[in-house]
């Protein structure tokens, strides 16, 4: 299992990032020539068959262990006003996770994927970012190393998810910081905020700007001051399943802007990562962009919990499916153009 | 089992679409709005589960009987090299589908589709559409109700796919005629034509347009004179299909140029039809757009088959197990919005 030991460990391993088997890469893209439709006729799903064979080194890989976590947090920010529901709607989601009940609940069961939540000192909300730092030092590398224990290695596809109300906040702050750009166009609706409620959004987001913007180094600093614990969460099992060759389907606004400071680090880190879906919320398009994502799917969800992330994972099981199981053009004797 | 008894029968029925239930619409809606999300936070998953409550006529729509079926027939108009393929492709993969070795097969397994396939008189292709008509009014009724037969009523949603070597030609060819514009912009590359290709395709298009354009006073007229076996059979399955309010997930570029002529003459038409996705095909868009469809899906597919159909088979699973499966507000003492 991962664990970094402090700052420099974490921005140590940012900078040594394994590469996919190239190898095994080109044996799929061969094999993908060969099966019986119009070469590049499957689109997407044949991308998807030799990125996974990349990291599975294999190219023939398969998928029998996809993995789901959600990561909770609290965030002092929202006191401020910032998000449609009350912030004890986390735990009780988080009881909601519990008891089987929610959406992600529903869309792991039928994706085939282990789902486990991971909730971080609920009640303990962060630091409000428009006034100090959202964590100190070691609560935010205990928050990288919660994250980094979720991503077990034999995980063959790790679906990433959120909770926490308010969290489109720090979430725009951190894009903000990372990629550049005020506060308004990073700023969205949310779970379905008012026009008031955004304006304080945008507020709250322009002040942690002000306040932090200067003083954002590295991108460990940039999740410490701007982020929230499942946020930094997220980061951490994102860089350790890379460090383990495990691929992962990102889920929605949240979890990309999660990775946005490692990212605009070493833009080679989202690598071994697939957009799963494009959001609602407004700012996620911009956001795929920076990462140098296409997202799988743009169905208008804004839920968070990893639920794009599990709608997607249908689609890599059918391009496993079909890379492994057609019939080549030899096998099945069919002409070819 | 719907059958048409003749050209008029078809026309008629065509001319009395029964509707979704809008009671059982309306209390799926209700229900969405209890579900422990914030409301529309499921995007258009919510928008399938009302779509299949109301064509279910039940609150809590099941999905346990899927069925693809795959029709399949050969055109005259091939003979002028407007596929990249040889004709006896279509034969050759039919062989194949009966094998289980086509993406088809593995992905109505993936998605727990029953699959048939419906060939169509292969040794015995169509008249070229550039110089005569397809069919003759027996043959079209004959094609139209073989597809009509394929869409058992008690199919909870029905996928409809095709297989012809040549067969964008004629669905170019009747998107300009159902929906107006030149040959060119409904023509594309198809499974991977070249230019030249595509010059001699834009051109048997154009000379099929002006040959039939005047004599194409209804539907069954356009499909006789510029359609194929395989896409009288789709319109005839979907018609059929609406009748028995069986619900349609259509494929391409080709299934929907085969209801176009439909949609042109009756717009409500499609009502019981999603577009699973748009395809590479550039002209499929535009098609879309004409039948009034937004696709759940785009990636970047070009095979037919159903093959996009079936992969989004899993979207709609999803919709009805989260509109079924979810804890309400009230049962997870969530606190709203």
């Amino acid at each position: 299992m991962i664990a970094f030991a402090d700052r420099a460990a974490f921005l140590a391993a940012l900078d040594a990032l394994p590469a996919a088997s190239a190898e095994a890469q080109a044996a799929a893209q061969a094999r993908q020539g060969e099966l019986t439709k119009p070469a590049g006729s499957l689109g997407r799903l044949e991308d998807l068959a030799v990125f996974m064979a990349g990291w599975q080194a294999s190219a023939r890989p398969q998928l029998d262990r996809v993995r789901a976590v959600v990561f909770a947090g609290n965030h002092g920010v929202a006191a401020r006003g910032v998000s449609a529901f009350p912030v004890e709607v986390t735990a009780q989601m988080v009881a909601n996770f519990a008891a089987g009940g929610a959406a992600i609940n529903v869309l792991a069961r039928g994706c085939g994927a282990e789902l486990s939540v991971v909730p971080l000192d609920l009640d303990r909300p962060t630091g409000d970012i428009a006034q100090e730092p959202a964590m100190c030092e070691a609560e935010c590398l205990a928050a990288l190393n919660a994250g980094a224990a979720a991503a077990a290695p034999d995980t063959q596809l790790l679906l990433l998810g959120e909770m926490g109300i308010g969290n489109t906040t720090p979430a725009a702050a951190l894009c903000a910081a990372a990629f550049g750009g005020d506060a308004a166009p990073w700023c969205g609706h949310g779970t379905g905020i008012d026009s008031a409620g955004l304006s304080r959004k945008v507020a709250a987001v322009a002040s942690a700007l002000a306040l932090h913007g200067d003083h954002c180094g590295d991108p460990f600093e940039l999740l410490r001051r701007l982020g929230g614990r499942e946020i930094a969460a997220i980061a951490g099992a994102v860089l350790a399943a890379r460090l383990q060759r495990v691929p992962v389907l990102l889920d929605g606004f949240i979890v990309c802007a999660a990775i946005a400071p490692l990212v605009a680090s070493n833009p080679d880190l989202a690598a071994h990562c697939v957009a799963a879906h494009s959001s609602a919320e407004a700012a996620h398009e911009r956001l795929l962009a920076c990462l140098g994502l296409e997202p799988l799917l743009r169905l208008g969800l804004r839920l968070g919990e990893g639920s794009g992330a599990a709608l997607a994972v249908p689609l890599v099981h059918a391009a496993l499916a079909t890379h492994d199981e057609m019939a080549t053009f030899a096998e099945a004797m069919v002409a070819t153009a």
